[in-house]
């Protein structure tokens, strides 16, 4: 938790997967069938972090759904987990921050907030009427097994590579099951997941350096040089399977599936790579590969530090464990600064909307 | 925010003004007619702080409510203001503190926070079906003037005074008005609010020292001492109303007031004093004068620092702020310590159960 807008401010492209993606979110608002008007019209945000890089895109969609039920009560919740940095949402969202909120500009309209993993039951049945999530579902509940040469699933084979997409195929179907008993008659799920495209593209591994593999190569030198040990590097396991469009759309498509049967329908579905802005900034602007490790490295540590974190003994001393984070995103910003080009953090989403039946 | 579960640990009084009170609660949940069970039945905890002085009501709340209502899904939502500590909060919740909490116990639970102020509009209309909140409704929506020779209204004499006074009566029929519009049909409000009793005791004012007066004089010493400036004596005025009595029932008696014309009726008030913890400790028990202003002053340290800081001049660098403010406690402390008879933070509480018709 580093507080003060942290996240958000080092996820531009993240909120640039949300702004581009927004055309999606308004027209599962408009194809909305004009269902019970007494209940008051619910919609998340799953997996929202400081609530940041969705909030403009949260703004539309409410003055969309105002627009449509001019008299309806909204409530707009926002998930993530406990130790999300809950104040810094609300204060953001309630315009305490220098970032502009659409708070105020929405009559009738009710924001909170809730801890509960979208793994678990997270709203009564049959009272969410939109739930969004970009970039969130990759999270899986529980790490099936250690990776004995790799960081990331992606760079996982054989039986480790299988037991990690078998994990993300059961949370996936729990994810969908859970949210198909919530959504309200004719509600819509619109996800922009982390994924495998059908060029096998995934994030930061889209045709130059692949991300993951440096992590896992510098993670690696750190173990050969003794800065961590053999059990730390086997037991650094990012929780996160990315699924191909086949494995998010199987269970929708799939006329045996349990959610195929709880009513939840594949309305569309789309692969999009939405590039790198701090590699284009330095390909077509700037040119300086300091200047370049420095905006990067960042983005890249928000998300992944909590994994390489995770992997370090219990044993060690919070300020030692601290040491070696610190050297090892050195030591990433040092391979970036030396050879540049090829590094980019390009994001790949599969896009759904789904409809409940 | 000092996290941690400081303000619930540094409030063990608080916690009991909330347990001896758990029979109104459940009361008021037996005497809620069987009302629209196709709506989930709506708790709220407003003022909640991390929510750890409510813990133990919440949850055997939440049980009778399941008990009621076996099939009903349940929303819980704790409302403070957004930089109250929602991540402390939702970890406690959700069991991972040391704290035992009911999470996991009662099933088909949806437990959520919002940052409103309860000045405002917090819930969609008639959509709320418990509303509870215990030491939170003394707090104004705003200062109506400084006070000249106090920092606390129940120190204010003349037209200071009443300007508090007034600005506690209308922040309450907002409070009343606002609240009545959500409450559902034959919905409940159990209130436990600061307050002054027929006696004219008040917290921390029931026959020994008085807390305020202390407050005040040291506060007053640090000016003519030079510590602060008279500017800052006179800006630090804690944003607080207690009301006696007839104050909080005035609007639910009044049959010509708008929220009396709203439905909200009064069906139980009465006043308690809960004795200090820390002053039966150290008089029934240790009788050490260090042990006793060691304890003692940290809890009304924990909701008055902010009133204090806020007095200061925002010229001042925050080190230097910190300094007075430590001094300030210290001398608190100091005072006790050298006459420890008499200080004692009792609570006096107004206890009111309200229905909508």
């Amino acid at each position: 938790m580093k507080g003060a807008g942290y996240y958000s401010k080092a996820t531009g492209g993240a909120k640039d997967v949300i702004d581009h993606g927004k055309s999606l979110v308004l027209g599962a608002i408009e194809a909305i069938g004009q269902t019970d008007n007494t209940r008051p019209f619910t919609m998340s945000d799953m997996g929202c972090a400081d609530g940041g890089t969705s909030l403009d895109m949260v703004g539309e969609a409410l003055c969309a759904i105002r627009a449509r039920w001019p008299e309806r009560p909204i409530q707009m919740v926002y998930t993530d987990l406990p130790r999300n940095d809950f104040s810094q949402l609300f204060q953001m969202v309630h315009g305490l921050t220098d970032v502009e909120s659409y708070i105020g500009t929405v009559d009738n309209l009710y924001v909170m907030a809730s801890a509960t993993s979208f793994h678990q039951a997270m709203f009564a049945p049959a009272t969410l009427d939109l739930g969004f999530s970009a970039t969130a579902s990759h999270y899986i509940s529980d790490r099936p097994c250690q990776i004995s040469d790799h960081v990331h699933m992606v760079g996982a084979s054989g039986e480790e590579r299988r037991a990690y997409e078998e994990q993300g195929r059961r949370d996936w179907e729990t994810f969908l099951r859970r949210r198909s008993d919530e959504l309200a008659a004719d509600g819509r799920l619109v996800l922009f997941n982390f994924g495998i495209d059908e060029e096998g593209r995934y994030l930061g591994h889209t045709g130059g350096v692949s991300m993951f593999e440096t992590f896992n190569e510098i993670w690696e030198q750190f173990r050969d040089e003794g800065h961590i040990t053999g059990e730390e590097y086997l037991a650094t396991n990012f929780p996160q399977c990315y699924r191909t469009v086949e494995q998010f759309t199987d269970p929708l498509t799939d006329k045996g599936s349990d959610v195929y049967a709880s009513g939840l329908r594949l309305d569309h579905v789309e692969t999009r790579v939405v590039r790198c802005p701090y590699e284009r900034d330095f390909t077509e602007n700037h040119r300086d590969a300091d200047r370049f490790a420095l905006e990067y490295i960042p983005t890249l540590r928000s998300w992944s530090e909590t994994s390489f974190a995770a992997g370090l003994s219990a044993d060690r001393a919070p300020e030692e464990r601290q040491r070696i984070l610190d050297a090892y995103y050195t030591a990433c910003e040092e391979r970036v600064r030396q050879s540049p080009e090829g590094h980019a953090m390009d994001y790949v989403h599969i896009y759904l909307v789904l409809r409940k039946d």
